[in-house]
């Protein structure tokens, strides 16, 4: 199966990785140039569960996409707001019957593919598999993990446990979901809690849930979250999902890391995916009328963060 | 006039000071040990607009006031949080017809005043003369200010009036007031924004200015403000607020100093005054059913940043 990776940091390497290695024709697409650079030079290096392993895997910078084969998947794992400029740069690449799974952090993304792609063609999912990136051409990648997708256009369910079956010939543990928003959501509450509570207070995720109000204020962001995926017809556990955001609290498991969007703004002084995250909490509640005040909130103390810090 | 200062930090100190200078019979009560001590021995230093002065005023502990002379006047001048426990220090210097001016931060004091005095001998009041703490013993006193101030009790405006005049004639350029709830609620709009922002942000007040979201975090946490005094029948002028707090960014006067709960707070570890600002109006929002979600957030922000610095 001819796959693009489009986008390939840490997690977007991982799955080129393991699918290459599956078998598939796997072609990466990265706007990094030194990182593009290092895996044309000595190939895509990875420590795989402890060992060390390079795969020659072919390369290229956005703009060296032509469309001369087009692709069977696309695969889009970038960051949220290099989403549609990379929707733009592989477009040559997509043909009638091209499929684009969507596998980014936060929520909204399909608003923004559906331009690009007809619906039938996309599909969502969420991944529970880690990654980390060494350097330029060189990544870590430990432990277990899972994929959930689901079609986004109507009758073509069948051909989103296809995918999952291609996902998991090359061990990606890929299962098709019949509820795939709730899971989007679910995920999107820790994110929309831990990720900026972390970086505005500057703390790991076990120091903030030691605070008084935590829990507090958890319950309120999740009853955002929640109140705008009730209106798009996906009906989150309230209790359970505040649950499980609260388990990042145990110093003896996660609790001591820092989530990624302080790493990208406290540590490296990169932009974040805020508006993908409480933003899009923010902007669907204005839509439907709903109040989001706590997301509001959160989401502009990040934008201050990101002026005071000259982000980029 | 038989004068007690309750709370003689570097603005206690200068009204202190004043008033001794002024002719009046004034005592400091202060419970700072090492502050009291160098009093006692050294007198009480100041910078006074450049010149070096020390005044030898009486002063004592929290636990070292007797009820032997009653006092004319107590001029509250502690933290918000300080407030009960200074009132029921200084019961025993309160007589029948001794009058207590509150000039504390923060929104609602009358509340906790009203159990210790008679509401007739209650006044509050606002200042605009600045004081810095040096040291144990030592304040420095610079520029001009005023006061305004208002009887809470009903039919007392000629005491109002006559207390203006007693500070007045120390220098203290104090004015009775017909609106002291709008100068109080309009002060406090400025310390519910620059306070809270500055220290969440870790930036001075300039700088939050320079934010993008800045003007509309403004706009939101002073309507909220404005909504909760509206209910209690003070009608601000919230562009006109808008305008007064957004003052304070401009680099060229004041944009470049650090808020007071930024000093309190991030420099010296402190507890703050945040839950007689903006937790103020969350507690009063709650009791009108007005919805003041970003004091909320904003309060537990900071109470989280409490925990986390482990302020005391």
């Amino acid at each position: 199966m001819k796959i693009i990776i489009a986008g390939a940091g840490a997690m977007g390497s991982r799955f080129g990785i393991m699918l290459h290695r599956g078998g598939n024709d796997v072609t990466l697409v990265d706007g990094w140039p030194a990182h593009v650079d290092a895996i044309r030079q000595n190939g895509l290096k990875a420590n795989f569960n402890g060992e060390d392993i390079t795969e020659h895997i072919p390369v290229m910078l956005p703009s060296e996409v032509k469309g001369d084969t087009k692709a069977d998947l696309i695969i889009l794992f970038t960051k949220s707001m290099q989403l549609a400029k990379m929707l733009q740069d592989v477009k040559p690449l997509i043909a009638e019957n091209t499929k684009i799974l969507c596998l980014l952090n936060g929520i909204g993304h399909e608003d923004t593919i559906e331009k690009y792609i007809p619906m039938e063609n996309i599909f969502i999912g969420n991944t529970m598999w880690t990654a980390g990136l060494v350097g330029p051409g060189e990544v870590k990648l430990f432990g277990n993990g899972s994929v959930e997708l689901q079609n986004l256009g109507q009758n073509q369910e069948d051909a989103a446990k296809n995918l999952a079956k291609v996902l998991s010939e090359s061990g990606l543990n890929a299962k098709y979901s019949d509820n795939i928003h709730y899971s989007i959501y679910r995920k999107a509450c820790v994110n929309g809690t831990m990720n900026c509570l972390c970086s505005i207070l500057d703390v790991n995720m076990a120091e903030f849930g030691a605070t008084k109000p935590a829990h507090d204020i958890v319950v309120t962001v999740v009853n955002e979250f929640a109140a705008v995926a009730k209106h798009e017809g996906v009906d989150l556990d309230i209790d359970e999902v505040v649950a499980h955001v609260e388990s990042c609290f145990d110093p003896e498991t996660i609790g001591k890391h820092y989530p990624s969007m302080y790493q990208d703004l406290i540590k490296n002084n990169r932009l974040t995916e805020i508006d993908y995250i409480n933003g899009a909490v923010s902007r669907k509640g204005k839509k439907y009328q709903i109040p989001t005040p706590y997301c509001d909130l959160l989401t502009q103390l990040i934008h201050c963060k990101e002026d005071i810090l000259g982000a980029k």
